[in-house]
């Protein structure tokens, strides 16, 4: 059986809530790694032949159709996905639509500005990070990390209400990799640290398996 | 008849391409115009009864049901929408969703971010902008307009294929908003140019009407 190819790193938070949507669905796919740390995403091939825009995650289908944008190729693959993690419901998939859009700039510029300014720059690359800088992405990290708390998480279990969706996937990739910084985004947001929990339970062993190598540099760091 | 309500200003980029978009698609509804420069969004009554997150656009439908997120609320009224600019093809539909998420950190944070450091901290509010941080806007601006011009519109005269989608919508009226900080997007871009003319063609008049303050603006802008 032909299958459509998935390309991704699980260095990449998207990449990664796609790989578990994927994984949780039952959804079969050619397996296609990426190692982002050693650039396989900039050369001319991969340009050309997979993603023009040189990034993670994307999918080439059975016909060669290309698409990239982790939230556009999960409505692509929409009839492959599970109906609860992607409801066909207008209303409940409304819900999560509004919060695969919000999270563009909240949750993910938020917290994956942070592990940038915070990590990947200063201690993987060795680049010097104006300290204004990362206290401006620690101000837009908290904010988002509140209004999960306090709006999203407010009298529901899940962000979209009392069932897991793809948008709570999403947004735990996003919100697991800051561990890497050393800060404690469920400390004082008790909602938050239920929430977390609770999506990891719904989505193991998937989601610890995808979260391997982010939790052994959590771990790492946590030690230094 | 009941119709949906709509609250936007005409000063966002996509509250004025929703409303673009749903008065080419002819579709009814009941026109709630929110103040921006009043801090309209910013009443009780507003985060309450329409938007939690106190911004436009967003909508409210006849039974009450409130979604935020132009993107997300795009998708809700699929069936309210001219099938030409959110079209049922598999395939179609996903070149539109891939450019509907690659804008927010493309598009929309490079021309928008660009307005607010250029024109509207320093000549509306009267904040002081670090010359780096404008300097900065501008090159993630040219970034994402490079990329128009050169990979989207590569070959093809609108942003998905050869017909008017959505995506030129929201585009177009990101890259409108720029003219008021007198920064020419279509100088040396001549498909950016003809496509940007083409967007403007296929939606008016109610592209020139949604325009209009924006227009005033940036022409009382270049006389200074």
């Amino acid at each position: 059986m032909s299958l459509f190819k998935y390309y991704y790193d699980l260095m990449s938070q998207p990449a990664r809530a796609m790989y578990i949507i994927l994984k949780v669905s039952g959804t079969p796919f050619e397996s296609c790694p990426v190692a982002l740390r050693k650039g396989e995403h900039f050369t001319k091939d991969y340009e050309t032949n997979v993603n023009r825009f040189k990034k993670v995650p994307c999918i080439v289908d059975k016909d060669g159709f290309k698409l990239s944008e982790s939230v556009a190729i999960l409505r692509y693959l929409d009839k492959d996905i599970s109906k609860q993690l992607y409801p066909d419901d207008k209303q409940l998939r409304g819900r999560v639509d509004e919060y695969l859009e919000w999270q563009h700039n909240n949750t993910r510029m938020g917290c994956s500005m942070y592990f940038v300014k915070k990590y990947l720059q200063p201690v993987v690359l060795g680049i010097e990070v104006d300290p204004k800088e990362v206290k401006m992405c620690k101000q837009l990290m908290e904010q988002t990390l509140d209004l999960i708390e306090n709006v999203w998480l407010n009298n529901q279990k899940f962000l979209c209400g009392n069932t897991l969706t793809a948008a709570d996937i999403f947004a735990a990739c996003e919100i697991e990799q800051v561990a890497v910084t050393k800060y404690n985004a469920t400390e004082n947001r008790p909602k938050l640290k239920a929430w977390l929990k609770n999506v990891k339970e719904s989505t193991n062993p998937h989601y610890d398996e995808a979260h391997k190598f982010v939790h052994k540099l959590a771990a790492r760091q946590s030690k230094l």
